[in-house]
């Protein structure tokens, strides 16, 4: 393993949560969220693609040098972020379509999902930064079995959640 | 009047067309011949803010200081370039949304029209970059009478083609 | 410089912001305010499409004449009157659409951006009247110093912004 | 009865067929062959929203005093021009939404149908102008006995050409 | 004129205004509002499709003959009751698509507007009745001259309420 | 078991699939092969809810005492049709939305799916006739073992295509 | 006949009521009420094709030798659990899309109408699950007599309800 | 490192892609030739939701243990694969929605995208497999420097096809 890599894998903040307004955070703190549920590191930064779109630049070439494995990026209305970190770095980018007052969300979905070929942005629902956290999870999990083994423990907890679920249905009906 | 903008006015090349791939000529080619038939002079150039996100920036920063008044960018699917190069430059963009084959342009739409406060596309209709080579001329006869005498006679011209489709309608029905 | 030049150059109030309703100026308000900030003149103005129609013609026409340099005008459903005063003019008009009770804004959108080809409308995202706003300070920075100055201190603002944004977060976190 | 009113139903050509460019004339034929089945008179006529707007004011404007009882307008794209017409005239005006190469004719849909209060067009089905004839008989039904009797027969039609359709059907299967 | 015409345009009640539920009443009530101030007479009747197709049916049928010349309907979501009321009868049917609970009145514009070939419906903006009511208007205005003077004065006061809006947007900025 | 039922049971043609016109066989075709496959007879007829409204009411009102125990409706546009017989029958209703030019079925899907509380159909994917013969073999599964006996080995053949699939898909790549 | 049909026909509980969730039977509690009032037997359960994806397999392969005959299965977003239980039963499947958050259930509507050919779902409108309770009721009166006498009361009742919604309507006006 | 994880990284066919039919390889072939380029070991499988709903079970329950770090997964219309492998496996799954003949890819988009908490999939642009073999390859890098080699090397190659394609454009212009 390059040392490059072995880097990488022991870094403490694998994950860095960045969104265009700090007004996103009610939505992108599911991810945060969901990390920390599972032990892994992360960093919250506002970046904007189009207020710094310098800064943008700056960050997303090197985040990858930085420790970062995985990019969570968080975008409402023409949502540019995720797209063009994913442009600009070679890491994983999961966006987050983050609905606006208009249209529900289906601008930022499009903007984010229908990229061309040769960048790939892996989209999630619309406002579900939840699984953006959980998808990080899946990958780390592919080295990391402290995670692979919280992972396993929440599908449990998911089954759990209907099994009582059911307990409250025999209640309302 | 400060000589950048003397500069500016004098510049043979006011307007950048530029476009995420040399197959979105097909579609950009209208603003082109607008301009030409309006006297304007223009470049084109291949500019992608995914494949070459790092040229993207340094031509949207330098694009005032190189005598462009105007950039006009098409785009296809999620469509990012408008909008960021708008991020870079103080410039006037005008953007055109190129269909692709799924979704009929309206991603495109999106992804250009509903940029978020702070900066702003001109957006045009689908496909339709004769309307972002018209959009330019009318900016640049703010302040080029010659522009203007073709606009006037160019609305003439609309007119009269009216009246052919007129005849023409006579001979049909 | 041909004296119509002149004339529209020295223009106290370059800018005219109308809107079919007074109610739009909820919306429109934003475009006034960023004109006001960047210290251009505007005068604010209802003209219907569907209820002035004649009168509508008479503004369109003579705006040039009274020296207005940019038209926005803000629509709502199915929103005609950015796209015929375009069509009656050949200053360079901005379309804002705005999101009436259905549809969240979709039917304005595309009666305004969908033009055909010939009469450009440049249209901006749903209720945002701010980039329309923005865009017309773009226009008139080609050849206003202190616009181009003032739009060089707009970006330096939204840089901060975002660090503000940044400090925020931190303490969400 | 007034003179006015009596010129109006003694009028040859109580229908208004128009369009913004010859090219509709395969959506718009429709309508015209429904009228000459009706024994209704017509003119069609190439009317442009945005390419000719003062003309369609003219046009608009002296349609009732023309003898014209009904105006049936074809348009696509940001479709303009039966809302236009029907601001300008007490007329009833029926629109055609006109589908063009993108978005299925939903745009054109869109910009016939969501008038605002006011100004009523009579909206009918994408490329269908047809009905836009058929809703002109069945108005002027209201005083023209020879037409009722003809929308009569043709009810009676329609019922055959669905037994032909079961007679074909049968073979079929 | 036959007898059956008389009696139809010396009709108190030329319109009826049908929808599908008494709910529905609270959008339909704007089309009542403007007959009346049209000194239309109209008859206000739940009708609906689907919980009483048979009756729907009847009075269909029976329209012309009571001496109904314009029939408007307002229906939500699969909105059947304007297109099957137009498939039988031969009056001039006015359709007002009424948003329900989800998709924003879409499905409901789309079940109206959407019509085959053979079967016109007068298609309106969703929820808006009131244009129904004007759409009647010009139509009856073309053998009732009284309607038509009201109809001129209309026009008037929308210019009117034009003026008085732009009054009110001094007084805003 | 009641007399009534019994003649249900026994009927031959269970089934009755009926569309607005004979050009929709080329869709409900799938509806009729899948119903032959599983051995269940059916009835093809052509019955239009816009050119044959009445004959409609007199099928659907008397389709269950000809045996009939599901009705599958092909419909496209503003699609009328399933949801009107549904509402005059009390047997189970399948409606398949068929796409015509426009839109792509999205208009008859709509129609056809969102009825309101009273009346369902049980709506099928836009083209998808064989599900609909599918959904009727189900229903008729509950108390015909020998329709049972071909859904479980139709079963087992959909699991076989897969594995030829695969087969095909080795040579492939 | 059978004995496995035997038992289904006697079945005490011949529905299933399936949902993704408790927070679900706000929607789905419809179809239970509906079923109740058919004297129509049913069982409730949250059965998540996400989160119980195993057993919702398991449930689905012996709902028919548990005496089910029809399953209703409500579900939102990416709306799996209809489709996918369909996939593993030869019962017949009613699924209700559920509106979640955004974009209005339309994404539900999609994902359980548009199944591919082979597995059909009896798909109903956005929420609508009273529908779903419906269409359970006219599958079972082809066998329960008793059934089928309520349905046709239930006829007489909507139109009762017309009635009462008319008398209501004249207080209104 | 784990025995497990050890296995895993040293996997030669790290990634399966599956589809539902085998029809879907003309639009997954682009993962299979994108992973094939990146030096990185692949399955082919037609493992269909709806067809083989027990397989695909089996399938995603073993798949970690077979060795495989990722799995792509293609799909068309109501598109359950992705979404219900992904909650079969903890393992990362991106899902590529597949256009089919109606609505353009938009419900298979939606069915991939619009996930509930708890179960995420990569979404990927409709019909876009590329993208789904670069994300693959993107998620390998972190821990085979042999692909981020690669991945490096690929941008480079993008760049050279933009400043090819600026080559073509001057040839056209």
């Amino acid at each position: 393993m390059s040392s490059k890599n072995k880097r990488a894998s022991s870094s403490k903040t694998p994950v860095a949560i960045i969104m265009g307004s700090d007004s996103d955070f009610r939505v992108m703190k599911g991810a945060a969220d969901t990390l920390k549920r599972f032990g892994i590191g992360y960093k919250l930064e506002v970046v904007s693609a189009h207020r710094t779109p310098k800064y943008m630049q700056e960050f997303a070439v090197g985040a990858r040098a930085k420790g970062y494995k995985i990019i969570i990026a968080g975008a409402g209305g023409a949502a540019h972020l995720p797209g063009m970190v994913a442009s600009l770095t070679t890491l994983p980018v999961i966006g987050v379509p983050v609905a606006l007052t208009h249209l529900e969300g289906l601008d930022s979905l499009l903007s984010i999902a229908q990229m061309p070929k040769g960048v790939p942005v892996a989209t999630m629902a619309i406002d579900n930064s939840v699984n953006a956290g959980l998808l990080a999870a899946r990958i780390l999990s592919l080295e990391m079995p402290a995670v692979l083994k919280k992972l396993t423990a929440f599908e449990n907890t998911q089954r759990k959640k209907v099994s009582k679920a059911n307990a409250r249905l025999k209640k309302l009906r």
